[in-house]
Parts: structure tokens; sequence; C-alpha cells
């Protein structure tokens, strides 16, 4: 951490903050410019509160040369985290797909789909029960109903099961229900649900929030890792920006990024993220050529008539269609898809 | 509601899409171009679900007339809502001052402040107790401590308490506890927590997401109003975008906009907005010129050496400067300042 | 400038940077850290180049502590720069008051539209002879007659003009016809065109890029002082963001944040902002109490028909009603409208 | 295009827009609803200003139903544009590969450069020669002396030139040196440069603003083509978003959008977009995944020293390595690459 004091500060204010930056833990060394003055701090600054720091009036700017997480700091786990579940793997060259409808609507639906994407090459199920949703007067899914039509499937395909959770005092059925635990975009920062998720077992699938820095999705993989909970799977859906053609607008230097910043496994959503059928494959294919762990895919039986975001989803058919492109990319890439 | 079909859809395909509009309950007009087909909805639109129709591979566009929402529209509740809390209002030329630190640290702090900002003329006391933090490792709040440190400063100054709340489990102690409970950005579309507090009778502070349009604040309203609870207040407390010089863009165009689309109230929080106290008083300034209902102010006795957002706190004196600023603003909009 | 060396960064490799920065007249201060090595420079570094330091595969990052602009810059001329232009004050205290129509149409339209403006209030006289339009097919304005219907404007009412160039081939024109020059938010960064009109000793009105920085706009000013032209006015006219509500979000907290970085004035420009002309007044006000020496405002005496922006357009009488509520804005700010 | 009229509006005032859309050759069809009123145009609407009608205080909303341009227009001209420079081309399952540094700094450096991307297997190469720069104390570039060196290069390596232009000024010499005239992202509305260069008829490679959309993307597109010159290339570098880890968010979902909109071909260039010379292969890869009709590559002999972006340019050895790998997925894609 380096703090950069500012011009015409006295001896004796800079050397407060000296004084609490060694009662901290950190040694400092001083370096004086013309106009200003600058702080190097040695040691382990993350326990220093840098808002804390830079609230101080004779502070310019506090600069952090540490990233503010560790379990999921790279720097401190430099080999892959693969996640595991039912068998099945998640990063460190395997390659998981997650599809299905966005809402479970009933048994038939579920079950049929299911079979289509096991059929076609994928690795687990998605299909939401619990619903956010913009508009209080939207179908806000079928909650626990879903979550038992959901376990149906996957007796009946051996598919483990992805769905969302949206609030902590759901954590118990999930528990039970459930192999993965989404969370969604929205509530990358409810930091009451990650901290309880935290202090489960299961692998939790965290998205990345629609104006979240990839800094602060990894902070918030460190709010559940804190609490003992390390597998947890990255899943990139694209973010706002002005750019309206699509919902969002997809970010795929961000799964470089975090793969040089982070040992955890990352996984598109290019369903979510343009909010368009017809881009799910090409930007599935660049996905994986951008070197990401897996994909999140919407796929319907009848996607005009869909409960929601029919308009993004796939048919059974497309979804085989683009199975074959995905497997020639992960097979350059020389990774394998798990099933 | 219209929708804009592909060119070349066929009579039979155009048929089933009208029948299904029909069926809803609206009237269907055609207008047919020469490379596109026009359908013009005529009745309420409200219940139908546009992602829906979207889906149709037929469909070009679907275009919404009528805003989503009913009982936040201004269109249904011409006259401006008033919020009354403990005899003070807030909208309807009544402008509400909240104020005090990010976070209550102890009682002769949180007393202290409260005694402060009551003198200089604000309405209502703010103060965290539950935090939402970026990082694990960063103070997270005194939590339910808290609550009863704001209890006492409440019965020493009379002003009443403002607080967020984090999570639906916390709902009981705020109710006994607090005065407005507040949403916090990062919660803005935690659609579970809303619906809970659209359960209780409480005043609801509601802040816009980083990253949400003015629809969606309304729409997160209309959450809590569909609910029974219609003391919505809304702020505005800047939005994420490229600009990095304050810790995010204020979008005090968003004031007038909400006054035209809805009856809620709105304030505006100048702290959080700008992350830099030198700012506050310019903006909050220009806050009350264009129309907000109100402020929310953080003031801190000693900003070097707060638990947190020190950076972007007033000193007691510096905000008593600032209430003279405003009431000369208010005096000129025709506006009093409730007390 | 502070440099970080990564990791385990060799000895010599250190030394290669520490004497090119020697050698380029800085003196260097190391402190060593457990996982880093930072370099901290002292002296004049406007001449090196970041980019070119972080191209080096050891250097983890550059951290700046001087701004990157000299002249434009406060610390160097902390006193307020005041661009006079025909007798009329901007800045320092004086707030220059710019109303006219987005295109001048004909010679009735501009004369009549200069008269009332001048009689509500303004100083200053604005229309666009040369457009720049978005699409080829939309009217691309008058040009030189629209520059000579503006002097014509002139004649009868004293206002001095301001219009906007768009090509470094018509400087001389502009010199000859023109009293402000003004740089559109399209060619903020057209970097050919700063250094003509750097050329040039016309006061300059600067409009800010609709992604610009703070840092880039005040840059693109120090362009044309470089050029030996100090006479800069800077123009805050909205920035894009997600939100879609107005045309561009008014980002207000760079006035005073332009104001603490560089003794130039800075107005704002409401009407090309919200693109919604009853949004002009809310945030004409919001403008002046914010601290902005001026105000740009679209005025057309039939904005129906107006050949572009008629939307964003102010009456005549609309425009007067602004003027009275901006006096008041003034008077608490202890500033007076040149006229 | 569908206008809507606000609830209320006088019939007289209805029949006058009415009227003056007939007048422009438009058959109009209305659909009354109980708080709407709606006008469906019928007819070429390409000549109505969109603008001009929303500036009606009676109009609610104009929606465009037709895109705004033509001649870039796909459903116009649904076959790809092939563009053909020296021999090679671009578009249509050909794929052009365009490397070289930043900056023309000296004869060896820049024929150096153009012998190794040749051996490697682009087939043009970019350098250059004027330089847009953000700061006016930075290297501006060799200017006339750099189109002449890069001739020299195209001598030895017979690979074509792409270089930017920045001002109409410079015309008559890029036509007479230049093989691909490119304009740059700070340029893509600087309208009187679009005018001029859509004269020539030389092939224009056009970049995408910083924070423009898709659509002005190919509006600007459109007003070279307007001029008579159809040879233009599309680039996608990056769009301005508030992560600030790459220096802009590649916006990938753009290529599959453009391929949708218009026939014209689209590179992408993974330099500008990340600004990290790491992330380049796994972007270049997406690129072309994504269907990109190309790329446009930094590469430097000696990025360290490099007069300019350094930081974000390949070795050629790694532009090697990287040909390989945009080799496999090319082959995949079924396309072939231009040389």
């Amino acid at each position: 951490m380096v703090i950069v004091m500012r011009a015409g500060t006295k001896r004796e204010d800079i050397d407060k903050i000296r004084n609490k930056m060694e009662s901290l833990g950190c040694k400092v060394h001083e370096v004086q410019g013309e106009s200003y003055h600058i702080l190097g701090l040695v040691g382990d600054t993350s326990n220093i509160d840098r808002e804390l720091i830079n609230s101080n009036k004779n502070v310019e700017k506090v600069v952090n040369i540490q990233e503010p997480y560790k379990k999921a700091n790279k720097m401190f786990k430099p080999e892959d985290t693969i996640v595991e579940v039912a068998g099945r793997k998640i990063g460190g060259g395997h390659i998981g797909i997650i599809a299905g409808p966005c809402s479970v609507e009933g048994i038939e639906q579920i079950v049929g789909i299911a079979r289509d994407v096991k059929a076609a090459g994928a690795g687990f199920l998605r299909g939401g029960a619990f619903k956010p949703r913009t508009s209080p007067y939207s179908f806000q899914g079928l909650r626990e109903e879903g979550l038992k039509l959901l376990e149906e499937a996957k007796k009946e395909t051996g598919l483990p099961i992805v769905t969302e959770i949206m609030s902590a005092s759901h954590l118990e059925i999930f528990e039970e229900h459930v192999d993965v635990m989404q969370i969604g975009a929205r509530n990358m920062q409810n930091f009451e649900l990650l901290k309880e998720v935290g202090r489960s077992k299961k692998p939790v699938l965290l998205k990345r929030g629609m104006s979240s820095s990839i800094e602060e999705l990894i902070m918030s993989a460190e709010y559940i890792m804190a609490g003992g909970n390390e597998n947890v799977i990255l899943c990139e859906r694209g973010i706002r920006t002005f750019e309206n053609f699509t919902r969002n607008t997809l970010d795929l230097s961000a799964i470089p990024a975090i793969k040089k910043l982070s040992h955890l496994p990352v996984v598109v959503d290019p369903s979510h993220a343009a909010g368009l059928s017809w881009m799910v494959e090409p930007l599935s294919k660049a996905a994986i050529a951008v070197g990401a762990d897996g994909l999140m895919i919407e796929v319907h039986n009848d996607p005009a008539n869909a409960k929601c975001d029919g308009q993004q989803s796939l048919t059974p058919d497309q979804f085989k269609d683009l199975m074959k492109s995905i497997k020639q990319i992960a097979q350059i890439e020389n990774k394998t898809i798990s099933i």
C-alpha cells in the first residue's frame, strides 16, 4: 500500500499516520518529493481499511498494491480449483455445460428438456424455481414445487441440479434438494445471503452483478469462502453498458482476467447476456475459445410459450447443433466436456 | 402496446398472435406496411408479458406504450404522496433532511452527532447498524446493538431513525426499533426483501441500485406497494459510469424524471454519490434546486477516525454551514424543511 | 510517479528502469516489500510516458501522483481564469448565459430569437451553422450562409456569437465572423482540430465528449492551451450511461471537480444533456447552484417546426421564466450575470 | 414508423400531424386506444426526421420500425460485401489479419516487423504515422515521414498498408501512399472527415467510437457510403464501461449483431480493446470464433521500448503462436486467411 500525502502536510501529521500504520504491523518507508510526500507500506496490509486512511484530510491518494482478497487469490493458490458435483468436474481443463429452461413450468416440460439436453451432451440441469422478476406482476416461479420437479428430472436423467436461491430462509430446503446453489446477478452483493451460503458445503455458482467489477465479483466469492465454503464457481453473464442492441454486454475479457487473478473456475451465460437466442451459438463458441470453464444455456422445448425469457432460449435441436460446435473448440483448447 | 411483425409473416401466424392478444382482453388493430405488419393493442395490456411476445419468432419488436407500474404511477394518482414519520413530512413541498454517521460506533458518538445535526436543523437521524461492505474483512456494523444505540439517540433528541435493513429475518426487530427502513442500493432488486417490507406498515426508503434505471427503481417501489405498504421514499445516490473522479455519478436528472412518472417523494444522497466530503455542499444545493424532497447526509464528529466512509462525511460544523445554504434554496423553491 | 515492480524481479532489471528514470532527470527512492518492490520517483515526471513504463514486463503498476496537465492546472495558477468576449465575462463570479436555436434557419428566425433572448437577459447568441448529425440524410446546417445570418443577428442585438467549428479548414472564416468557436462533443478528441484552434486567439468553448472523463476534457483543453490559446471555456453536456430516460446523463459533479482541478471556467448545457425541454429549467437551476459559470440553452420560436432538436428547445417565454429562477440562484451564489 | 399521441390530444392536432406525414408521402393508419392514440405510418419514412416529430408537444413517443440506414443495410443487400485490397479479401469467408506496430518509428523497425508478421501469416501491415494522443506532450507520430517508411516496408514485403487519417487535409497524400485509410475511434463522428473519405475510392477501415452504439457505427459507415465509397470495413475495438481491469470492454456481441444488420465486413482489434498483451491471444481466438472477418493486432520487436502502447504489443514470436491458434479456429469456421 502506498499513501500519498498532500503537499505541505506538517511533519507531525505525517508522523501520526506513520505511527498508526506501524501500530498495525507495517513498516513504513518515506519518499520525499517536491510537492508530494509518499509513504510506502511493507508487510500485511490486508487488515488496513483503505477508506479509513483516505478520510484523513492530509491524504491525497491511497494506492493498493495487493489485491484485497486472499482465499480466492491465485497468488496464494496457483493451481486451478476444480469443483466436483455428482462426479462431474468444472475447472482445470474440465468444461461443465449447464442447460435447461429459464423456469421450471411442469413435470413434462422439465423432464423432457432434461432428457434432451442430456442426450445432446450437457452435464448439468438448470431451471428456475424461485424467479427474480423486475415486475411484481410477472410469473414468480413454482418455488418449492419447482424444486421437487427438478428432483424428478434428476432421478430420470442423473443430471445434477443448478438453481437460484434468493433468500437465506430457503437454505435448508436447497441443501436438501439442490446440487449447486446459484446466486443471481441481483444478489451478488446481498451479503447476508453470501454469508449464509458460505456456511453450507454445497457448491455455489455466483453470477456477476450487472454493474459489478471483476474485483467485486471476486470479493463476493471471498465472502462465501471466508465462511468456509470454497466450492465457488464464478459466472460472467453480461454487464450493463450504454449499448442496447443486446440486453447486456457480454464481457469476455473478464474470463482471462479472472483466470489471472483467481484459481476459481468461471463459466459464461450467453443466454442472459445477449437476450437473443440467435446470438447464443457464436457467443458460446467465443466463450470456450477465450478460456471459460463452462457454459450456462437456456433451452426450452417451446420458446414461444415459455413462461419467461423465451426470446433467449434455444430449442433442443438448436442446442444439439451448439454442442457440436462447442466440442470442436474444446478439442482445440485441449479440454474435456464433463458428462 | 404495439407489436411489429417481421416482413413476410404468414397470415395464419399473424392470426395466432392476434387471437392470443384478443383472448387476453385486448382489441387489436392492424396496420399493413410494405415490409412490416403492425398490430396496435387497445385495452389493459399490463398483464401481457412483453418478453413472452418477443420470443415469438415472427415478432420483430414490441413497444410498450403504457408504463409497467400502476400503484407508483402518477397517471393514476396525480397528487404528490407525502410520507409522514413521527410528525415530520417528506414530499409535497416538505423537505426532509436525514443526517448522521455512516455507522453507529458507540453511545457517545451517536448521541453527540444526533444532537449536533438536530441543532443544525436536521429532521431525521441516519446511522448504519447492519453494514453492507464489499470486503468480508471490513467492519460489518454493531448490528442489534447498533439499533439500541440509535434508540438512545432518539430518546435524547426526538429524531426519528432511518437505518438499513439487509435481511428479511431482521424485519421484526426493525419494526420494533426503527422509524424508516432503508433498502440499500445493493438490495434494490432483492425481491424477497422487497416483498417482506411490503407487508410492513413502516415507511421504506428505497435507494436506487448502482446500475438500475429509473423505471427499475419505480418497479422495485411497486413491489413494496403491491404488498400493501405505500409509504415509500425513493433515493437517488449516484449511478455507476465510466467516470472515476467521483465514486458514482449523481444523476440529478432522475429527480424531475421521477417527479414526472411517479407521485412518490424522492431524496438525494450526495455523500455516497460523490464519496468526497468537499463535494457534498454544492451537490446538496443542486439537489434542492432540481426539486428533491430531501437529502441524506453523512455527518461524523471525527471523520478521520470514522469506522467507515469518513472520506465523505461532513463535520458537524460543515453540516451547519450546509444547512444555511439549503434553507436559502428551499425558500426560492417555496418549500419548508421538516423539523 | 510510483512504479510497482513485479514480485521476483531481478536486481539488474530493477536497475535498468532505475537508470532510465534517473537519465530522464528524476530521483528514485526504493521501497522493498515482501512480494513487491516499489520505486518512488521525485522530480518533474510530466515528460515520462506512463504507457512506456507500463509496457515493461517487470512492471506491475504505474501510479501517477501528478496530474498530466500543466497550463490548465489549478495547482500552477490558483486564480480563476476569466474569459472576456465583447465586454462580457465568463468565470470568476461572472455567469454567461448563451442562448439561441439549435440551427440557424433563416434571417427572421435568428434575428427574432436573438432579440427575445437578449430581452430576457442572455449575454451570448448560439446557433448552429455547421451541424454534426448522426445521419447523412439529416439537415446539415446552412454552413457559410448560417454564419452570415448570425452576424446579422449580432448587428441587431449586439450579442456575441457562439457557434460550432467542425473542420480546421473553416478556421479562417470562423475567425472573421464568430466570437467564440465551439468544439462539439464528437470532436473533443479531434486533435488536429484542437491544434488548429490552439493557434487562434479566439475564445474556444470546448464540450465534453459523451464518454470522456473529466481528465480527458482538461487534457483536450491543454492541447488548445499548449498551442498558445488560453481562452478556453469548458462545457459539461451530459455523458453516456445505461440510463435512457434522458438522452445523456448530466454529470453535475463534474462542475466542482473541474473547479478543484483547473482554473478554467465551465458552463453547462442542460438542453443537450436531457434532450427534453421540460427538464431544462430544473437542471439549469441545479447547474448554477452547483457552481457553474454559465449555461448554454436552446431557444426556438417554434420548437415543433425546428429543423433540429425541437424536442429540447424552450420557447422565448419559457426562457424568460427560466432567467428569473436563474437570477435568484445566482444571487445566493453571489454571482452576476454578464450582459 | 409509429407515432404515439398523448392522451387527450384534440382531433385537429392529430390531423395536423396526419396531414404533415401524408404530405411527406406516407399513408397513415390510426389506432384509437383508451388513453393513447397511435398513428402507424406506411411507406418510405427514411426522409422523416424523427426528432422533428418528437418535438411536437402532443407526441408521446416516436418508434422507428425501419433502420435509419440504407446502403449499409443487409435488408437491401443480403450478400456479404467483400473488400479487396491488393488482391487480398476481407469479408464473405475471407479473414484479413492486419498486424504491425502502434507507431512507425524508423526504417529498420517497420521493415523488420513487416517481414516478421508476413512470415507468420499476416496479410496487411498496420503502423501509425499520424497518432491521436490524449496528451499534447506525447509522441505524435512521424507523420508524412512515417507514410514513406510504410511504403518502404510495403516494397520489401508486398503487404498493403493500413494507417490512420486524422484530417481531411491529408486526404491527397493518403490516397497516394496508403492502401486502407483508417478512421480512428475518436473520429468516428468527425462527419467532415467521413464526408471527405466518402469521396475517395480507397477502402476505409472505420473504428467504433468508445461510446458509440452499433447503430451509430453503421450510420457513420452510411456517411462514407452516401458519398460514393462503398469499400468500408468496420472495426470493433472495445467500448467504455465502468470496468477498469481492461482499458476498454471488448464487445464481441457486436460482431453477430453487425452481421445481422449489415453486409459490411467487420474486424476486431483486441490489442486496443484490452490494452494488455497477454490478453490478445484469447480475445483473438474468441473474435474469430464469434464470426469476425479479421483481426488488427499490434506487434512490436521491442515492446518495452515502443514509442507508444508497448503494454499491449505482442513480440513477433508471440504473434507467430497466435497465428497458429487463429488458423485452427478459422478452419472450424470454414474460413480462409487472406495472404
